[in-house]
């Protein structure tokens, strides 16, 4: 790079869907990605939702000449699902699970079973440091249960990028944020990082209307979800930051607009986000990129405040109700034991329960104090977790006043 | 600091042991140690297994005057125990959970429940960005099981420290690392971050002999755990760096040695470490400070692969294993719903089973079964951590080896 003035960076992200068993045709979709993306060669594809490590296997075979390193970041139970490919040396990753990650009890949603994370991937020879990585998914907008952990989050992500990336050259964040750009969580994470959207920021664009990657179109869509947005809504994101003396700008924005070339069907159910970046080194160093002005960046961070303190109220009150089903179950259990020991001594006269009935009620009982009382431990967590970011951001909020 | 061209840091750095109700003269000792740290005047005060938010409170208000910033550190279901009190204000915290945490069973060990983390925070106007944490607690050092995940540990700690702190000017690290200096996990540590042992560093040493941190004559440790160690062992660590253009030098250490100055208890059944450091501008900034040389760091890196390794097979075992228990449970489940389904359709002639013996065995086998799942569920993560860990110290081995 000392030799040569510029590079330029081509980057392609997408949010696969490749959930084994459950995502439609599958296999023939992660086929039509790993084509396209030798076709195109791009230097660095960031994919999330690969659950699958002989999907990622598959990939990495296809695309050993173009993109000859790669990574694959494992967490939870089923993996983390993020995995990328570059054209320069990885010498480095670093995985971050998010503290709070929806609830267990929500099989339907999965994401506790995900471990949904942040993966850290250095790059070597070329001045780069791109982190990539997935924010929790959003499920319903009207009622939104997630929405103080997706603002813990966005917060932790926000607290990741600013502290790992102070010695970077140039910062690339790319990744399904499952938020839409005007939401609370995305201006924190920009303002607080001070990462540039390349939607905003492009010269030309080709796509999908206003940048979505969720689209009506996409035969893959939930078409009743996308109903209050006929023209779909933009939740993938490549973001990006020059930290000390380069200087980034998106050159070009691309989607992918519903079916791939020369198929019936799309890559994913997301559409794919494809950035050209223009990379140059300044002939002095200059001030560091700075994010929003601080009165701005107040006022988000006290809107963020306010989610996360109606969470923790909500967890407070989870975590007390679920303490008292169990101390209830419990008593259940003691007064069936001290039936039962009366009975032994002969106190009672004859057998007042019906045997059955009496050890359906304590299996009952014992089911209920389980799982009450992993309920509880759950939700101290949770409360512990909300407490300590809301913490954070009011430390934020206290040096953002001392030092505008 | 532009104008001054030293500072002269004092730390002080201890595991407090407060855990309430299980601590012996808990309260009496966390008022002992605020009364000798209003006495000394600390810079940096790091304290250790704080698990009641009661004591933290208390020593706040206690050295609100010598130390007036401080943070506790929340994670887990009780807590992390981790707290800081500072002279310098506290401009920044992170808090980063290790992935493995020893095994929610083990409930007379309790590490699971605590969430074990290390816990960063940045100095301000001073050029000081300390992170400060605790590893993994040791049990029994002849039968180690939790050997690999401390490993993981280790090399979760180091890969925090490598890429938060490539920015800061002074990086310090203190706290119980429930490792001796010549453990793999210590050596890894230092030799993948660059950190320097006060210990071995420091112009002039007063207290414990080998300045052990764990020693037999303080009357709260377990004497028959030190059998082996007849001076004691030194796992309470305060670590250095200078990272840009500062240069670190530890003038003086002490630790205490058994009871408190005038009183017939100790802080703590760990020793206290207490270290002066010299931090100087230098006039021209220097290459960074070199940890380990490549092949002694490759050797160390080779042998906390073996230790992971091993880790990971027995995790796989243990997750095979109670995949099995639980599939058996289920069978036996199943086989009872036969039975009873059976009966109902008056396939058997009479009852062959007594009813108080059949639920009872149903109730176990969806005891045996809960359990069973819970076990395979947490052994499954297990199992990923220690390959994602196995593969990033591949990935280490490579870097070291192509770039020595």
């Amino acid at each position: 790079m000392e030799g040569d003035p510029a590079l330029q960076l081509r980057v392609f992200d997408l949010n696969c869907w490749a959930i084994r068993y459950l995502s439609k045709r599958r296999q023939e979709r992660i086929r039509l990605i790993g084509d396209q993306l030798c076709r195109e060669g791009f230097d660095l594809v960031l994919l999330q939702e690969i659950w699958s490590e002989q999907d990622y296997s598959d990939l990495k075979a296809k695309l050993g000449d173009c993109c000859p390193f790669s990574h694959y970041f494992r967490s939870g139970v089923i993996g983390s699902g993020l995995c990328v490919f570059s054209k320069f040396p990885i010498l480095d990753t670093l995985l971050y699970q998010y503290s709070l990650n929806g609830y267990p009890y929500m099989l339907q949603h999965g994401d506790w079973f995900c471990g949904k994370s942040v993966g850290l991937v250095q790059g070597g020879s070329q001045p780069l440091c791109p982190p990539f990585f997935q924010l929790h998914a959003e499920y319903c907008r009207e009622k939104d249960a997630y929405l103080p952990h997706r603002i813990v989050q966005a917060w932790e992500l926000a607290q990741f990028i600013r502290h790992t990336a102070k010695a970077a050259d140039v910062v690339l964040l790319g990744g399904d944020l499952n938020m839409h750009p005007e939401d609370v969580g995305i201006r924190l994470l920009r303002g607080w990082t001070g990462l540039q959207d390349t939607f905003t920021e492009a010269k030309r664009f080709e796509g999908c209307e206003d940048g979505c990657t969720l689209i009506p179109s996409n035969c893959f869509t939930f078409k009743s979800e996308l109903q209050p947005f006929p023209l779909g809504i933009r939740i993938d994101y490549v973001l990006y930051k020059a930290v000390s003396s380069f200087t980034v700008e998106c050159e070009e924005l691309r989607t992918t607009t519903g079916t791939a070339p020369g198929t019936d069907i799309p890559y994913s159910d997301h559409e794919a986000v494809m950035a050209t970046l223009h990379i140059q080194r300044k002939r002095q160093a200059a001030s560091v990129t700075r994010g929003m002005a601080g009165p701005a960046l107040a006022e988000v961070l006290s809107e963020a405040l306010t989610e996360v303190h109606v969470g923790l109220l909500a967890a407070r009150w989870q975590r007390y109700s679920s303490g008292r089903m169990a101390v209830l179950a419990l008593l259940l259990l003691l007064l069936q034991a001290v039936a039962v020991l009366g009975m032994l001594a002969g106190l009672a006269a004859g057998q007042p329960f019906p045997k059955l009935s009496f050890s359906l009620l304590a299996f009952l009982a014992v089911a209920v104090l389980l799982l009450a009382a992993g309920l509880h431990l759950f939700h101290s967590i949770e409360v512990k977790m909300l407490q300590g970011t809301e913490e954070q951001m009011r430390m934020a909020m206290r040096v953002l006043q001392e030092h505008p």
